[in-house]
């Protein structure tokens, strides 16, 4: 399918960029023009559809605040986010890294500093408990990766992060963790559940125009860092969910999926008395590339 | 140039629509996805750019209230709402009539009505008064409409609006008038002046990011609005203006330019006493279109 000759107003909106404006700001706002525009002329959009669009982005962000960010969220449930991720992964050649998956809206950037093996349940509101270990280890040489900064967050059982929800302590299902010299990582969380995302505002109402439930597929988000090493953004989903083919946000990757396996009292490092009922257990490591310098 | 085969991202969120969403919201929202996902491949959009652009659109509707549309004027910057406003005079096929111009975000639903030969400038802050007249017609019979509703609003000499303005009464520099029986209508106003869109928020990043001034070409808004036609928005520009050539939202159009000529004591109409001041004189007619039914 071809991009339509530009209409003659926006070779004129081309053509009105000045010449001080930085090269990498002209080539985004440039695309952004010409595909926004093609899209216009391509659905036929008359002015009563844009306004009812303007409001809708106005109305997003006034609903943003540190608790929640409706813009990406309709970014997410178009595809958008998910796409940008993939661009971005493939631009940083961390092909052989794990896969990166996206950030979204409920990351905190200073989360509880935990040791390895403590939990990140600060209040249980149920679901079931798993001991979650791995290693860190260099995607190149396979060598485990010491002193690596591990950040985790997930939803309680109630499928709301701490932020959102009055009954949870700040911090609760989130924590940050180091590496050992084995570059091993572990911690107590639970189980990830599905949850809706918020869907009272102009990103519910893509999902309702798109007749598409607003669940995620369960899933425990992390931040992998460690000097000359490419940050890793990603999430990592139960093999078993029910959302995994129509996960609201795309977010779900096949090489990012893990099995939850019945925990035992042998298990390594297990200690099996965090809220006494550990019920399952996660073997997964993580593979993250070094920059080029 | 071709628009890519759709990334595999891109054919999973096409193929998300349920059963159940209406046909044109189905065609808005999957061209939109297909446009904005080649955009952002087209230019190699990575993550730290989606979410800066997100940011702004937070902001922007956050800087939005009834004074102010801060996400209409980005689109505005972008040339979208002129290319929409084309999109859909084509549509209604309005050709031979007068050609439409947008809204713009200073329009207000109820200003003052007003006798024809009445002035709209309720509180003078200075500015060359000008005597505005002429007919509305049929677009295709060229006969006068009778009855027609005439709705306009400037900005006063200091480049406000009344609802941007403390110093201005409510509905200064506004009114609607109402066609006589000849299709005549007149009214005093200011000779328009150019002035700056708000550029303290993201539409004025993007003007800075394209290297381009935040003028626009000075105008007057128009709505002509009259049973069994179609409503005409549109704008008019004095046809000596500096800013006809790098209006900031694209607005002008060649055939929307109109002459001032000095007023002389004799003009047909003309009470010459508005303000004690009259300089200039348009004659300008509007011809609306039917509706067909």
């Amino acid at each position: 399918m071809d991009l339509p000759e530009p209409h003659p107003l926006t070779a004129s909106v081309l053509s009105s960029f000045g010449p001080n404006s930085s090269p990498r700001a002209r080539e985004i706002l440039t695309g952004l023009i010409r595909y926004l525009h093609a899209f216009c002329r391509d659905v036929n959009l008359n002015t009563e559809e844009l306004y009812i669009a303007i409001e809708a982005l106005n109305r997003s962000g006034q609903m943003s605040n540190h608790e929640r960010n409706e813009t990406l969220l309709i970014s997410d449930c178009l595809g958008v986010e998910a796409l940008v991720d993939a661009l971005t992964q493939r631009m940083l050649e961390k092909d052989n890294g794990t896969n990166s998956c996206i950030l979204g809206p409920f990351y905190t950037a200073d989360p509880p500093h935990y040791k390895n093996g403590d939990s990140i349940i600060q209040k249980y509101l149920g679901g079931e408990v798993t001991f979650f270990h791995g290693q860190i280890l260099d995607a190149d040489t396979n060598l485990p990766v010491a002193g690596a900064s591990l950040n985790v967050w997930e939803c309680a059982i109630n499928g709301l992060y701490d932020q959102q929800d009055p009954d949870q302590p700040s911090g609760n299902m989130r924590g940050k963790f180091t590496s050992d010299s084995d570059g091993k990582y572990a911690f107590y969380c639970i189980k990830p559940v599905p949850y809706p995302v918020p869907y009272d505002g102009p990103a519910g109402d893509i999902l309702k125009l798109m007749d598409r439930h607003p669940y995620r597929a369960g899933h425990i988000h992390f931040m992998v860092t460690s000097d000359s090493y490419h940050r890793l953004v990603t999430q990592v989903f139960p093999d078993d969910d029910t959302y995994l083919d129509s996960d609201s946000v795309y977010a779900v990757k096949s090489d990012l999926l893990l099995q939850f396996k019945p925990y035992t009292p042998d298990s390594p490092q297990g200690k099996g008395d965090v809220e006494a009922n550990v019920q399952w257990e996660v073997n997964w490591d993580f593979k993250i590339k070094q920059r080029k310098v």
